[in-house]
């Protein structure tokens, strides 16, 4: 078991089946001890890789990716929900993604400047459930004619359909920690060994 | 002259007489190396006081605010612009934002589980100008009954007011880079010796 499935048990809150909270220590208040557990861990996964950016959503995504950028030591770049006054008059990258837990569609952007198509991007997220917001990500990478070198996220439901979405568009997807289910009030993890 | 203002005179870009645009390394396409230096700066200026917690708010203050925290090793907090789904019933501290830029007010929360009565909390930002996003984060504090250690800002536009309502809050104000003037298409710093 590693540090994050460790905490997952020790400080999250089953809210319902399909609700985890672990906003204590991941996407509300966050222990930089996680983040350097989960900078390793992704840096270990993909330190064999060649890779020139890490790109994530605003907000919750922000403080992992930053900590793997560092690690790589290469830029970080955050997709946004609004769109800067300062934006260059080269204009923007854009796709939808759907919320399912606000059941909303929103746009959100990249500015041209600072994705090309020499670009090797390694894509960072909190949560994979739908996998709308990775699916986002990866539109924008293909939009600018970069390369997507993987996913990572630190937590996946595997009982929502956003891996197999992922692993269908052909990516190379790492999770820390993936939760079987939720069901019982109860953290289930995937037996990893079994599989 | 600092590093953050050698990295603003290189590649910031003056817009016009209020807006200067860093997005290609500090909020939006962020860079670690930056970052490294913000947070050594802020810990060497702020390291014989006593801080438990970290406060920003989503999203650009979440980078620098995690580097910060991590270096001070305590948690991170980011006050959010919508309620989340897992809110405990013990509820939220929610203060009025409002935005210059985009001529909006908005309510940003934070979780009343993680801001106590014994916190000491640095707050973090990347731009202070009308102060209104720092004065909302120390009503917050305020409202939990915790102490303002500090506010740490990345760059200040010292011609707008925000440093002078802080300090009118009587609150230990430091940043990085103070931008006296972006008049005639160009930055200049205040002249900190000259004071």
């Amino acid at each position: 078991m590693n540090y994050l499935q460790e905490r997952i048990l020790k400080d999250g809150t089953v809210i319902d089946e399909k609700i985890l909270k672990i906003d204590s220590f991941l996407n509300h208040q966050i222990d930089p001890k996680v983040m350097h557990e989960i900078q390793s861990n992704f840096f270990d996964y993909f330190k064999s890789r060649e890779i020139t950016k890490v790109l994530t959503i605003e907000a919750s995504g922000i403080a992992p990716a930053i900590m793997v950028a560092s690690h790589f030591q290469v830029p970080m770049l955050f997709a946004k929900k609004s769109e800067p006054s300062t934006l260059a008059a080269t204009g923007k990258y854009s796709t939808r993604v759907h919320s399912f837990t606000k059941d909303k569609d929103s746009d959100v952007i990249i500015s041209k400047e600072y994705l090309n198509a020499d670009d090797k991007v390694l894509i960072i997220d909190d949560f994979l459930a739908n996998g709308e917001a990775s699916l986002g990500l990866i539109d924008l990478v293909n939009q600018a004619g970069a390369e997507v070198v993987g996913v990572g996220i630190c937590v996946e439901k595997s009982f929502q359909p956003g891996r197999q979405r992922l692993l269908e568009a052909g990516v190379d997807l790492y999770s820390i920690c993936r939760i079987a289910s939720l069901a019982d009030n109860k953290v289930t993890f995937v037996d990893e060994d079994a599989e």
